[in-house]
């Protein structure tokens, strides 16, 4: 493996991937490229100028996704698409979502390289496409673009999206000159993102390639709880009606489902807390939390709910309070396509790699479309599994053999016309 | 009793509470007149002028305490002293503290009367203390002024003490005028502090005249948490430092700790909580707890601490985080004089009045004296037991029975020099 190449598709990935490195980057190593941000609409000039030099047709829609059409087989061909967002968190890094964009990139010109040198007789054209919003850092819910795509969204919904500041989607993608008015592409035959994993399993397992092969359901709740203030010295505790307390219970209860299921079956957090009037010598009259119910197995989140639901019930009337669901937001869980990870697996064989059959937990765009259209999410080892930081690495050589199987699979697809 | 008196010591002292409502009244009834502020100085300059215009002698010592001195004995009589703060919570009510100012004006111009009018040989001369910065709501701790005269706090630390914008009590106090330069006045021999309640008690057994006789202890604990950040989809549940979770578990512990002595002989709260990153998908890397441990007795105190130190140990062990106890301030409970409760009893059973018997849970400057000099607080009913808020009320015919409670009992005080 030549780690740097002077030529050939891992030299011009390399290149591709350092030039978007540039937009928002930051003195950590990282990129700070939020949605609509002025640093992310210069990385979408510096795509739309990669394609169009290559004669590529650009397409941007109307919540500004960019789909990058590359025609091999003429207009009435079916389409297979990659892709993934250049959008990042804040004080992020260079590889999530740029990598799968760059990397189809840089396989479609192997491909188009192919099909002019005649090694290959193409059956349909390729996308590349880059989704708005997928990080959903500036503005919820996150696959923003993604999920407006496939029908998930309206538009005037998606596009009213407004972030801490009170801007919404609409006006900040007008203000960097990225709100599309074209009509996006229809449903592609297939659709196969390369991403980094985001998780540490790969490299514990000293593998270099995985499938996910399911993504996690998640339900996202935000639950508000009604005590009432008083003065913590004489307030006798008989007459305290304390919303801290009371979430502390649902705090550990919200743990201790994990415990009722099988190691690493489902995962449960409450990330965030809001509290008030938050005085030492108060007793606090509110709080929301946001909990966090995540598995594969849609049972599992439901059971894990019923018990919250009970928890809920049973905490605020043993503590005085009052509790409610805000907010309810679910994930389904589901299975990307397996004729595609079967596709996924031959390619990995063809290049004698070893391959992990992998769960997403965090979404990903195609899981958007996967109920759509065949789908599958690959993945390269994350260096110490860390992600959304500016200390987000993969070694080189496996973000080429990532390439390679992308490169790899699509040129299956285009071949087959489909999966 | 006469509600709207117009002439005599009860009219003097509803004309006189009024007058002082005016210095940082609030639209919603109460006054908003934290330690140091302009109306807080006008407040003070409304004392001053109120004890000159009566022939009265003013101290204002180094850390602002203001002592109106009526000489009634010749320098050489002991002292007897009444009084209590003129600095209010924000947005707190107008009887909280100012109630007992007042009435230890008015009880010394009746003194005084009956001393000209032949009725009373004096043996002791009467100070009214009007100390500075009780509520501790500008600056920590609370009970700075009486703290600092009795030596609790040293001067140089008292004024030292910085508020939320860096503003030093030193800075505070000589920007509106009254860090005083004088020495002030040798302990004296009894201490008598008129106060609203502030709880309900009195108002539930449907009495109208409590006597404090103990104060609680409180231990005030700041305990901070460290975990880690991480996402909080794909990390493993086993591989989480979540430092809420960790504090939700101690929450939970400080609450049952009370459950392990007799109903009603321990407080405890947690009242604030810090977390960060406070992000819904980050697991929690860090949090702060305010704990609080009272009760009267040392050894529950004492207990409970011990149980804390233990929980925190074995939490932090469960969940890999770690904890530190970062602050851990310390007030003894204690008990205010039998000789001073003793002739409050009296007092009341001359007047035909019930008494109860109180603990006073918040501290009050009387706590601060109580160790050097035989020190009391006499209560009457807060309606709803509300304080610290505009809302704060007592049925006039109350305060004026505590005015004559007090009045009798500084009569007989300074009638005999002493307890």
């Amino acid at each position: 493996m030549n780690i740097t190449p002077t030529s050939g598709p891992h030299a011009s990935f390399h290149a591709l991937l350092s030039g978007f490195s540039r937009f928002g980057a930051t003195a950590a190593g990282g990129i700070h490229r939020p949605e609509g941000t002025p640093a992310n609409g210069e990385a979408r000039q510096f795509m739309a100028d990669w394609l169009k030099q290559r004669g590529y047709r650009l397409v941007v829609d109307r919540i500004g996704n960019m789909f990058g059409i590359v025609d091999f087989a003429g207009p009435d061909a079916p389409m297979i698409m990659t892709g993934s967002h250049i959008d990042s968190q804040p004080n992020g890094g260079c590889l999530d979502g740029t990598y799968g964009v760059v990397a189809g990139c840089v396989a479609a010109e192997t491909i188009a390289a192919d099909i002019r040198a005649g090694r290959l007789a193409p059956k349909a054209n390729l996308c590349i496409a880059a989704w708005t919003n997928e990080e959903g850092a500036r503005w919820q819910p996150s696959t923003l673009g993604s999920g407006t795509y496939v029908g998930d969204f309206k538009l005037d919904y998606a596009l009213a999206r407004r972030d801490g500041d009170g801007v919404s989607v609409r006006d900040a993608l007008s203000e960097i000159g990225w709100l599309g008015e074209d009509e996006a592409p229809a449903l592609p035959s297939a659709y196969v993102e390369l991403h980094v994993e985001c998780g540490p399993v790969l490299e514990r397992r000293n593998l270099r390639f995985g499938i996910f092969k399911r993504w996690w359901g998640c339900r996202k709740i935000e639950l508000r709880v009604d005590g009432a203030p008083s003065h913590t010295g004489p307030t006798l505790m008989s007459e305290r009606r304390d919303a801290l307390l009371a979430a502390a219970q649902i705090i550990t209860a919200v743990r201790s489902f994990v415990d009722l299921v099988p190691k690493d079956v489902m995962h449960s957090s409450v990330g965030r807390i809001e509290v008030s009037p938050n005085s030492p010598n108060v007793v606090p009259s509110r709080v929301r939390l946001f909990i966090e119910l995540r598995s594969a197995d849609e049972k599992v989140i439901d059971d894990a709910y019923a018990r919250l639901e009970a928890k809920i019930a049973e905490t605020a009337a043993a503590t005085q309070t009052q509790m409610e669901i805000e907010r309810d937001e679910y994930r389904r869980p589901g299975r990307f396509s397996d004729s595609l990870a079967a596709l996924a697996e031959d390619a990995a064989r063809d290049m004698a790699i070893d391959v992990l059959a992998l769960d997403t937990i965090p979404a990903h765009d195609a899981v958007r479309l996967a109920p759509f259209t065949p789908s599958i999410v690959i993945a390269v080892p994350s260096i110490g599994g860390l992600c959304h930081t500016p200390l987000e690495r993969t070694d080189p050589a496996d973000l080429a053999l990532g390439l390679d199987v992308l490169t790899n699979m699509l040129r299956t697809l285009v071949t087959k016309g489909g999966v």
